[in-house]
């Protein structure tokens, strides 16, 4: 029912061209997976995701598990048939809101206890409730309950916490009881290449058909995030997919694509159309700078998704201003376009052997002015 | 380039069926008018409307003078192309928002002076100011300006003001100097048929080309809104336009039509969906009720809008309670199907001469609720 696999691999890096196919569809990668936190990607419906390509779309089941609970959407058949999207999902592990969202949270062996962000009722949440909280939601792709260590933390703090990771690891396996769901570890291990090693290592031996590259992108310098991504990337087995968590900037995805990462997923397309900075290929686009009052041309000119073809820099401009809904939809669908059309380049440049020359455009262009 | 003609007239009422011709196409009265206040309908982009079926919107002269302004919409090429929406567009005159939105105002015999509900600024709108705004937005149909009189008023008061409000209808005829433009004059008189008579029979000898019923829905009972509403209707020629202003629930818009009246505007569909109060063939859906937790149904068995064919009670539930934007976009589309879907029933039935039990289905199944 899962099946991944490298068609090509770029001749002047890591870079591959693979196929992931899940019970729900195929996804080319390396892809990038919007974020949908609620069971929506926010401001957009699924019609708007299928016209936009995207092939699979994240969900939060720290999010869902609260509101409007796993077993809910159990009951009425699923995320897929209750948000009526039909093509891949992943559910994250809940184990990064935990962290980032929750209050008033202690992990011991067992698990972690945390008050709701929503209404501070307690939870308790286990590696085999992380399991068992996804197998309800029924996503194509699961992830195994991880501690993601904040950054910076002292090497025995990781040391302890990577292992405790890797019992939790093992405690999801043994607790996955669908067959038709497909679960992947997450590589935690702090900005220590040796607990990384450790930890690719154990995950290859419990037998997991993909691997997530997590705790990177929490607060630390560039380089050394990539200095981690890149080594955890390299002793990870080419014949399973690779997913980097959270990341990033288009540039970032280059970046990781180049090392041989296989999925992302990030919120910076969404959050920043919200925000009204748009992606394009001349730069960012802050649509409520006045320069943009009379400007009719759209936000991208090369750019041919429903909002560049239909709207106007100064219509989107006046929207923005008037903190009118539209435009949230309307930005959220331009910076998803130009993300996923990022992701069909560099799957084409690594199909044509030219992957090279996209990074160049991306990079020398306008890649300082992404972040 | 403008054209109204009536098709056929109802048996059992003075319901009529007709059709208005503008240039940016026809509209099938009695019509419902959606209203996008900003040069949007709140959380719908234009492709939407034309998927509903809409056939005419309005936007607020008030709210685009101040914001982008009407010049700048001229320099780019009118609302239509500005928001792209190639189908009629109503303008109001923007009298009605200065009374209700804007702050400080004075009124004088030259116009009304106000303060800007945005940013406190101080403008001067007079008869011509608001045809000349009209005509730098360029909709298809523009509004005389008129001072709305509130409820309850003197008759002295109504008086003076219905004779100034016919003073500048004339002061914005003569304004007028586009001819693809139709400028419909607005019968006041507070709630005295006397002083309504006297304002109906003046705007026609004007030789306006279209009539609108303009202060009611301010406060008064409803048994003096339809009494106006009625002797007002009545008095209007019949080869024009009938356009009752604000107007109103699904029962107001049944009661109207059946007074003659062929068009209709009202935030009552848009502003509720927002609110998540649901229109549906068995009355008033509110969905954050908690009895559609686990409701799979859509919001109305018998809706085919897109909501009602894509998603569940309990999803849209689930949306509205975690405030998702996506909640606003599939309300809207809802209650505005149920609005125009009205609309069409309407038509139909009088084409049909079945009228009469189309208003007893609406009534007496749920026409109590629907208010």
């Amino acid at each position: 029912m899962f099946k991944f696999g490298v068609l090509k691999t770029d001749k002047s890096s890591k870079a591959r061209l693979g196929r992931l196919l899940t019970p729900h569809g195929e996804i080319s990668t390396p892809a990038f997976i919007p974020v949908g936190t609620q069971g929506t990607v926010k401001a957009l419906c699924s019609k708007d995701l299928v016209d936009l390509d995207a092939e699979i779309i994240l969900s939060n089941t720290y999010h869902l598990y609260l509101r409007p609970g796993d077993e809910l959407i159990k009951e009425l058949g699923g995320l897929h048939k209750f948000m009526n999207w039909e093509r891949p999902i992943l559910t994250d592990s809940g184990g990064f809101q935990v962290y980032s969202l929750a209050q008033f949270r202690r992990i011991n062996e067992e698990g972690v206890m945390f008050q709701s962000h929503i209404d501070g009722s307690s939870h308790f949440i286990t590696p085999e409730k992380a399991v068992e909280i996804q197998e309800f939601l029924g996503a194509d792709i699961i992830m195994a309950f991880d501690e993601c260590i904040p950054y910076p933390a002292e090497y025995d703090y990781c040391k302890k916490s990577t292992e405790m990771t890797l019992r939790w690891a093992e405690r999801c396996l043994k607790a996955q009881k669908r067959d038709d769901q497909v679960l992947f570890g997450i590589v935690q291990g702090g900005m220590y290449n040796d607990l990384r090693k450790i930890c690719a290592e154990e995950l290859c031996n419990l037998g997991f058909s993909g691997f997530a590259i997590g705790g990177l992108s929490v607060g630390e310098p560039k380089e050394i995030m990539w200095d981690i991504a890149d080594y955890t990337a390299s002793i990870l087995p080419e014949d399973k997919p690779k997913y980097l968590m959270g990341v990033g900037t288009p540039e970032d995805i280059i970046d990781g694509a180049m090392r041989g990462i296989d999925m992302f997923d990030c919120i910076i397309p969404t959050r920043q159309a919200r925000n009204g900075s748009l992606f394009a290929s001349t730069g960012k686009v802050v649509i409520k700078n006045s320069k943009y009052t009379r400007d009719e041309n759209p936000v991208d000119p090369e750019c041919d998704c429903y909002t560049c073809r239909n709207y106007s820099r100064a219509y989107l401009r006046h929207l923005f201003m008037a903190k009118e809904i539209l435009s949230l939809r309307l930005n959220t669908i331009h910076n998803l376009h130009f993300y996923l059309n990022l992701m069909k380049r560099i799957r084409q440049a690594i199909e044509n052997d030219s992957l090279e020359s996209l990074v160049k455009e991306y990079k020398e262009i306008y890649g300082k002015v992404m972040c």
